[in-house]
């Protein structure tokens, strides 16, 4: 089942029309969003960043917040992943279908889908690899959650070639941006490093909790400008995304890397937040 | 009408999948084609193209370009666009229907279509700026023309917004790449410049018949590195790209930019390649 434009339907029957723009030239955005027994990790926040995204973009988001968490529901509840320990959603907004061209259309006529999934455990840990491309600096879309992933698949296809789970992306001036599906952090000793959002990086919300956390647990956090060359250097270095959570790095460019203690400390405090969240 | 996977089909009741990775991700590539009274200008190279991007994205073709141009045909006459004086076709590849994430599928299942649509006359003239985004110099698919043009569509809005047709792209080093849909060619007074192909662009099919004609008319032709301050040196510009063929750039920040005589006299030797192909 998924939920497309305000009904549940069948994967097999729905219908995406061909001149969608989401489709034809990526002009859309979306969120992905862990659910535990049900509930719905964090999703104001995701909401928010998608209403901010679909500003940005001028498409239009034609259900509330409210109405998207019924939605929601409704899904989770018809696929029966409402009782599953673990499941994803990802909600999608299209600008449409639309005449040909890169004009915008003067009547939006956006999609919005929601899908859900069973989801496993989160891994161990990731081995990463340094990728070839990089984000772009330069871009108005690179700090939102936009349809566009293609360069990310291509270096996901480039870490698992050269044996690994992912790749990290350098930004257009070489300073350490994200990998292709999550947020990065180092530990310099008892420091937490991660690049500053004045870079092409999406705001994670997984990674603003977890930079919370740290600060609450008096753990020193510095968002800024970092060169590859820190990696070597690092204590430790560990992933977040809102369906792994925080996972530490076990590998980089085939060196094994520390994994630093207080790693499983943050992990443990994110897995507290979910508990009580859900209460 | 449009062509669909092997089958001729009504827009209406044409069904993408929503799961395609195209719509989810940007995973895919396409090409467009002038078509002239039926018939489909530089169909070869254009395939030629689109094979190359998909053999770089490893999603498989799984039709022929005999059987590609069979179903342009076919489509442009169900179309009744077959007779018209100008129209043109879009041919989309997309890695098709997949399970979540961005890791290749086993079994890749591709989308292929082909829409068509009446084109009206290419614009005489162009008034550009200098946009804000920039072509990603260190992204492996900014030499293909794939999916994602977000970026593009947000610059075009950008022109829009400022009172102009078009936006002239820079790369991540600050030198000229292309415009949202075209490539663009400088006048130093009988020489003609135009960005390398070592850049982050589209190695466009009229950008390489224009400069073979510009060669044969004893024009200077240098790819290579512009600096965006060569714009304002310039003696004329001017864009391609396949359904415009040559425009001249009227206008330029505000600026009214001097027309060329040699663009015309290229714009009529492409004008007459165009007419001799068609024999």
């Amino acid at each position: 089942m998924l939920w497309l434009n305000g009904q549940l339907i069948e994967e097999d029957s729905a219908r995406i029309d061909p001149r969608d723009r989401g489709l034809l030239l990526g002009d859309g955005v979306f969120e992905t969003m862990l659910v535990r027994q049900g509930h719905i990790a964090f999703f104001e926040p995701h909401l928010l960043r998608l209403a901010n995204a679909a500003h940005q973009l001028a498409i239009p988001l034609p259900f509330s917040t409210q109405g998207l968490g019924h939605a929601c529901e409704d899904l989770l509840k018809a696929s029966e992943l409402d009782k599953v320990d673990r499941a994803s959603l990802r909600l999608t907004l299209t600008r449409g279908p639309a005449p040909r061209g890169l004009a915008l259309p003067d009547d939006p006529r956006p999609t919005v889908m929601i899908t859900a999934a069973a989801l496993g455990s989160p891994p161990a840990s990731q081995r990463l690899i340094i990728g070839t491309a990089r984000r772009n600096s330069f871009s108005p879309s690179a700090r939102i959650k936009a349809l566009p992933y293609l360069d990310n698949i291509l270096a996901k296809e480039e870490a698992r070639a050269r044996d690994a789970d992912d790749a990290i992306l350098l930004d257009s001036q070489g300073y350490l941006a994200c990998t292709t599906i999550a947020s990065i952090f180092l530990w310099q000793k008892e420091r937490l490093l991660t690049p500053s959002l004045k870079g092409p990086i999406l705001p994670g919300i997984t990674r603003a909790a977890i930079i919370e956390l740290a600060l609450a647990l008096k753990i020193e956090v510095a968002e800024e400008e970092i060169a590859p060359s820190e990696l070597t250097h690092a204590d430790g270095l560990f992933l977040t995304n809102s369906l792994i959570g925080a996972v530490p790095v076990s590998q980089l460019e085939g060196w094994d890397m520390a994994i630093h203690p207080l790693t499983a400390r943050l992990s443990a405090a994110y897995e507290a937040l979910l508990l009580a969240t859900e209460r």
